[in-house]
């Protein structure tokens, strides 16, 4: 790919501003979604086939995600995040919380937002940490952000009732 | 536009997630070019005409800026940010901290993005305060966060010599 700047906010955009990367990126962060089928099956936003392997196919070829044989069902791919995708939770946060004050987002779905908001730098943190052991094998942290995030969002169903 | 979900992180990528929207809004934001031409004429990136145009359709039609007749030309429009749009200093600020990590980013260039990650939220909070005042008439602040980031940029400019 032509690099169009060696400015970073550029560059950001030049690998994620396209309308389904960070979508894809958000669903291996926040659902834990690991196969093709899992993804496409829990898309909120009904990724179309043929788009969704296109994006997991730059995803890879940039460096976001790695894919590897699942060991016990060797035809089935596992994708996981690399430490340069990991590295997006701030950017993921910014977007969140400025997408709950500005677009019409659902309050269910706004909750993780509000709470990773709420939480600061120490949650988008223990969040990578987190990341970093469901992805890359690191330790597992004392804290599970994931299920507070999950926490959060059923709080918002059942207040939604 | 057909929203695809509630999702705020979907619906932030829904308007901003395509290669150019952002690099426009940074150009305003941290050049404080108000014009077509001025736009056109400083883009780092080269932006062709008519998809500057189309983008600041987009924008306007979205809520990111404002379109005024400049009072000593009337033949000349000056663009401004809106409240919707400098709220996206912390998207700016994360995209150019990523970038510097982890795309090739020019050390120049990077010299703003370092020093707005190195500033944290006050110098966030203070960077928006400046862009309220260049765009929507609020009072002048006592710091300028733009004086800050040039200068940031110059010494990194001699510091390559």
């Amino acid at each position: 790919m032509e690099i169009r700047s060696g400015c970073p906010i550029n560059l950001s955009v030049e690998v994620l501003g396209d309308r389904w990367s960070l979508v894809v990126l958000r669903d291996m962060m926040f659902g834990n979604f690991r196969t093709y089928r899992e993804l496409h099956g829990n898309s909120l936003e009904g990724i179309a086939t043929n788009i969704l392997a296109a994006r997991l196919r730059h995803l890879e070829a940039e460096g976001f995600i790695s894919a590897a044989a699942d060991p016990s069902h060797k035809q089935r791919t596992i994708y996981s995040l690399t430490e340069k995708a990991i590295a997006l939770v701030p950017v993921m946060v910014a977007l969140g919380s400025w997408g709950v004050r500005y677009q019409p987002a659902d309050p269910t779905f706004a909750a993780r937002s509000i709470a990773l908001e709420r939480g600061g730098a120490a949650m988008a943190e223990a969040f990578m940490a987190e990341l970093r052991h469901l992805h890359l094998g690191a330790p597992a942290p004392a804290r599970s952000v994931l299920a507070e995030l999950n926490a959060a969002y059923e709080t918002a169903v059942a207040e939604r009732g």
